[in-house]
């Protein structure tokens, strides 16, 4: 059973706080461990690697190798279910038509005094993309990952991914192949990040990591920032979903469950403005659970962090959806368009009653990395901008430089730099250096 | 005297790895102290704020109170030279313009089945300025950090700035009048950083905290990171200086202190195909640095990580400014056309011999808070896409739905999540749930 909160009862704000500010994660402390990993990969290398694998995943580098071979790939592909590979095709086709949109454009221009200023965009050389091995291991997950860096022109893109128990799971690296990825090697945990960030004998670093992975990924990722570049550190997944009367409650049940199947740390919230859908649902959602095969996660996620929140009316939900900034926003009412305005802080938004937050974790070609723990507030999901980065420039002429000169050379003395004022002053006269000194 | 690189000579690739490699920060471990802080100002709101800053400012925040007042801010700004008043204007103005041409704009689009996509852009909520106290005190990045985000739209800015012995910088509270802050706290170090995540009784919590600090601000920013988002870690300022042998060595040499006199862990680096500038850049170095007021810190910056590179030919400084990724990248060349499409990474580029990195701290327009060791590889400079965040948006009817669910169910199905695929399959056909379970 779900808590139940009442915006008409007098606690409801202390109740609402509370909820909000619970804490679905256990911090495991594993900085000490990763730190010793990482040490260890920079000095050893791909001897480390190989020493690790033996180690977690049970498999011996040293006699398959490091690398996935390009047979190996071809066998997972051959391997795979028809349908699956199809199913694949389909979804990279759309999240690569939806990304495309995202490229920025370069912004190079001369402002009114002939100042030559801009933004030129590049795409980052070289990004590792962390897969995790075992129940995790989501071909999903390595189209939205691989396929926007692919669209942003990166030019290099590695793939990690554990060969837990020494199988790596074919539908992943069918998914690397769909999605044009060829440089993969079989190595996960904060070994296979200190690889990627450092470099190996076998493996070249990149300057950027992304993808998800369990606490020692997380800390390796933390550790590694500044050295490469890091994508958000995902916590458990959210849902909230904003319903009035008029929906089946069995339809609403299942998608409470599809985020609560993910993780215990799971959090599925409904919002609605009629108590007796909120009781039917949450009857559904009872109902459902025991025809699930992840029911054990899905019931401890419900119990622990489902909520059920009663409105007066629906515009009423819209500052509770503004502090809970969900991950996953559905709005199933008769008139989204109603409520559309009103929200400032979600990951996605999935608009009215045919539109399950699933298609977007598949083929609605958005992305389905989206900000966590109400880091929805001030983040945003994955995107092509997280492949590519801004040089900005400035062209200046003798002109232009004597119209600007005066203020920085006024303000770099107000600030103490007089080599800052002598670097604008010594081009426009060609005088003593004592003058500006 | 700064080292000299010969990319003739047969240890170049070594000598300059090395020297890539070489760290200009001492990290401090700061991290249990500052831990201990924002504990305490969580538990203890204002009143640890008022102990930190008499222990650590000497003011007594229960008598001037934690908000800087209107009155203080307007003498601020008739105390501040009406020179620099003007020039700061002058500056905002610029910022603004160059600034307001990076907003995103929404992209809400239907394919060509008819699914609605898109992203939306809306401006952050709450973010909070950080400025440091004492020398580091420069109004400048008070305008690079505000004014973006007055573009982006942001309702509430709030700035912290240390009264370091009492007192705060006149010129900072003109900047911040400037800007358009009003909401001006008395209070810095990782005391400030945890009352912006947190919040305390007199300050309300923020959603993003940027701008720089030293160590402790720093590791305040990594730990409150996830409660907020926060801005990149910036390490001491660099430059590139790429020059033939048409310079003046005396303009070359003013901008490679520009970058020193900031801190003796900047780096100021000249490229250049012809040894006899080198050399005469060098001795200028040596002559300018006699009359700098912060000689002292330069020629430490200029001894300990200065450098000038000999290169056979230009082109060959671009695979090399490429690994430097330098923060500034000046190109003081007869042809810098020829050059600029070759460079992949750099914070900001500045072209031609009459575009001193100088203009850029100030005036230029473009903003001044840029990727520091090495990040330019992987990310950007401060823009209004800072002070954005993106929620994208899908939205189905029952048509669109029928096409796109067999692909998401297959898809579910092959990751063994059962919810998934019944939260799009239930919407179907209404037929029992045992059809998909």
């Amino acid at each position: 059973m779900a808590i139940w909160l009442d915006q008409a009862s007098q606690d409801f704000e202390a109740k609402f706080s509370a909820f909000l500010s619970t804490k679905r994660e256990v911090s495991e402390d594993v900085n000490t461990v990763v730190r010793a990993i990482i040490d260890d990969v920079r000095a050893r290398g791909d001897q480390a690697l190989i020493d690790y694998s033996a180690r977690f995943d049970g498999i011996d580098l040293a006699k398959v190798g490091i690398r996935v071979t390009e047979a190996e790939i071809d066998a997972a592909f051959a391997e795979t279910d028809r349908k699956v590979v199809d199913a694949l095709k389909f979804a990279a086709e759309r999240i690569e038509r939806h990304h495309a949109r995202q490229m920025p454009k370069d912004d190079i221009y001369e402002d009114a005094i002939g100042v030559g200023l801009g933004s030129r965009w590049t795409a980052i050389e070289a990004v590792g993309l962390y897969v995790p091995g075992g129940t995790a291991s989501y071909p999903s997950s390595v189209l939205m990952n691989a396929v926007p860096a692919k669209v942003a022109g990166v030019p290099r893109v590695v793939m990690v991914v554990p060969a837990s128990s020494g199988k790596i799971n074919p539908a992943v690296l069918a998914a690397a192949r769909v999605a044009g990825v060829t440089e993969i090697y079989r190595v996960g945990g904060a070994q296979a990040v200190a690889a990627l960030a450092y470099g190996t004998e076998t493996i070249a670093p990149v300057a950027k990591i992304v993808g998800p992975g369990n606490a020692y990924v997380a800390a390796a990722k933390r550790h590694v920032f500044g050295t490469v570049g890091i994508d958000m550190i995902a916590g458990p997944s959210e849902v909230l979903v904003i319903a009035d009367a008029e929906n089946d409650p069995d339809w609403l049940a299942a998608d409470l469950l599809a985020q609560a199947e993910h993780d215990a740390g799971a959090q599925s919230i409904l919002v609605t403005d009629d108590a007796p859908l909120g009781k039917a649902v949450e009857a559904a959602v009872e109902r459902q659970l025991k025809t699930l095969s992840r029911s054990q996660t899905a019931a401890a996620s419900w119990r622990d962090f489902g909520a059920v929140i009663l409105v007066p009316d629906l515009q009423a939900a819209l500052p509770l959806a503004n502090r809970i900034a969900a991950e996953h926003l559905e709005l199933a009412v008769a008139d989204p368009d109603a409520l559309l305005p009103g929200i400032r802080n979600a990951g996605a938004i999935f608009i009215g009653r045919h539109t399950p937050e699933v298609i977007g974790d598949y083929v609605g070609g958005s992305n389905h990395v989206l900000p966590t723990a109400r880091s929805a507030r001030f983040s945003s999901g994955l995107s092509v901008l997280d492949f590519v980065k801004r040089t900005s420039i400035l062209r200046l002429g003798p002109d232009q430089l004597r119209q600007l000169a005066p203020a920085a050379i006024t303000l770099a003395h107000s600030e103490g730099l007089d080599a800052h004022a002598r670097s604008v002053a010594i081009r426009l006269n060609g005088l003593p250096l004592d003058d500006e000194g």
